[in-house]
């Protein structure tokens, strides 16, 4: 794909966030906006003025209108979850290129249906798990490869939450049992639970348990909960998600040679520059009384923030399968696999606590 | 108690970990090496003279002649837990004030026994838990409990391992059942139990549940574990201990409306100053690319580390009573909550993960 032909998007539904992925798509150098449906036209039309789509753009008074439109090649869909299955499935029949919000399915046999017909329709799926493009990820992962100063991993443990108002919790699509009925597990969980399988190398767990004490709303949408994941190897993660507690993205990973901490892993403290802190053997001084390395504090500069690189790198892969190239799998597989323990994690609160085995 | 009367320190058995607490008492302003006593002589009188006591400090070669010396106001009492029941209650009968290292004994009935000889005898207890007296802590306490920036402990998090050699994980006296039966629950696991109880005014759990996948060495003394702790209110906490992983010492605590972090926390990674950050309602910038305001990072820094603050707050208390006034009860109570839930946590384990009672 050469940079004069950048990847026409269409948004499907005109939902908060795509208002950020709307500005991504427009600062991404191989990608465009070039239309965007929503059931009513009106909120299309204020919806691309407001978030400075190109003159040409069209507007569309459906989700269907867009699918059909011969001149999109990738949709993106932040739609509620439960209409995930019948949007995605019909944007790969289509032969539209899907960047799919998370949570990516009410579970993971929709979701596989889903990928199924990407699959099928030789059209790339990724979710829009933003952090997984900043480049501060590439260098934490780098260091969790790395035998002599991380060793092998022994624990994790990730947190993601944030407090909401009495209208985010009445009113939002997020504490909706027909809209996203995961609750805090889809919208903050799914990042807890993509970071420790990241930290993993994608490895699945043996068994996932629920802590006890969720919070559910009165339709039962998880409002905060916690789980713990186990490997066969004795490895062990924990993670909590919330709704109800102050904005908190952090890991800690230890292995048996270095430390990772991060805060802010979803959504870097600042645009331009993100840290982490790695300790590598680190011991004491003689008396005890101090670290000897203490732990080292990198800062990871980007000149686009990581939901630019995401779009950037979802539309390098649909530029390439536009010249031959086939899907790149790795994509789906990570969803589908924090879609398995997200299901794990609702089956073990469902079942008083219960460990649940994780079919491989 | 006057600058001119130092309180006069007996050490009772020549660990590791004396050498650090006896340079302690060697700077604090208020305390002074007497004595030591080991089971050797020879070993004593080695010990006396690696750790700068004066020319005119006893040495003995049993620990009932330290307690027998009635010059000696206070012991150090650093022996194996299974110890610290004999040796502990005898020093109170001698009306000698005990610094007790941790775990403070092999179970909370045999804490209870200590205490009560220290209470009718009218001598101080605090165990060695030297964190609490870095004025670090004091300040990330007035941060927890305010309101405004922090609002309600909602989840916290906490860490404490190290990596161990061979020769550790065969001989050591933390592996040994009939030494320190608790191992890196009672040697590592202890800073975690506090950090949380610490966090939460020193309010109990109603129930503890160990985590499953728990390393236990031959002799059935566990090398790495870890535990959810589940408050009434839907507070939960969750911490991991370990001989087995790369040096970390971390919390996390994330309340309603602010969120604490501190790596290090256990031994801070610099002798002079300690680091901890602070969210306090932090949110995003228009396009949930930033923080708004992100973390602060606070630096507190102290002319005496923290295990001479301790030996110093210790004295001070000697001191006090000397003069008449009574032992401070917060020390034995935090001692004794924390060994109540170290108590569950193995439970917890020996019943296969069941959920256990905390019984107030």
């Amino acid at each position: 794909m050469s940079a004069e032909t950048p990847i026409r998007f269409g948004i499907v539904g005109c939902a908060e966030i795509a208002r950020k992925v709307s500005r991504a798509i427009t600062r991404a150098p191989n990608a465009t906006l070039y239309a965007v449906g929503s059931r009513s036209i009106d909120k299309a039309t204020a919806f691309a003025k407001a978030n400075n789509f190109p003159p040409t753009a069209k507007i569309y008074g459906s989700y269907d209108a867009v699918l059909d439109d011969p001149d999109v090649d990738a949709v993106y869909v932040p739609l509620p979850t439960s209409l995930h299955i019948k949007w995605a499935v019909l944007a790969a029949q289509k032969k539209k290129h899907i960047l799919l919000e998370k949570p990516v399915a009410v579970n993971v046999a929709e979701f596989d249906k889903i990928a199924e017909a990407c699959e099928s329709n030789g059209v790339q799926i990724m979710d829009g798990t933003m952090w997984m493009h900043h480049p501060r990820t590439a260098k934490m992962s780098e260091f969790l490869s790395d035998a002599n100063r991380f060793g092998q991993l022994r624990t994790i443990h990730t947190v993601f939450t944030f407090p909401s108002d009495p209208e985010f919790l009445k009113n939002d699509i997020r504490v909706k049992p027909d809209l996203d009925a995961h609750g805090a597990l889809g919208d903050a969980g799914w990042y807890c639970i993509r970071a420790i399988l990241w930290a993993n190398n994608y490895e699945l767990p043996k068994t996932v348990i629920a802590l006890r004490g969720p919070v559910l709303n009165e339709a039962g949408v998880i409002l905060s909960c916690g789980a713990s994941l186990h490997w066969e190897d004795g490895k062990v993660a924990t993670f909590h998600c919330s709704f109800l507690s102050s904005l908190t993205m952090d890991i800690t990973a230890v292995g048996t040679k270095g430390t990772l901490h991060v805060d802010g892993f979803v959504i870097p403290h600042e645009e331009k520059e993100a840290a982490f802190s790695a300790a590598s053997e680190s011991g004491f001084d003689e008396f005890v009384t101090c670290w000897v390395p203490p732990p080292s504090r990198h800062i990871v500069t980007t000149d686009l923030p990581q939901e630019v690189l995401m779009v950037r790198e979802f539309a390098r892969l649909v530029g390439a399968i536009k010249n031959g190239a086939k899907p790149e799998k790795k994509w789906p597989a990570r969803s589908r696999k924090t879609q398995i323990i997200l299901d794990a994690v609702k089956a073990s609160i469902a079942k008083g606590f219960e460990s649940i085995d994780i079919a491989y």
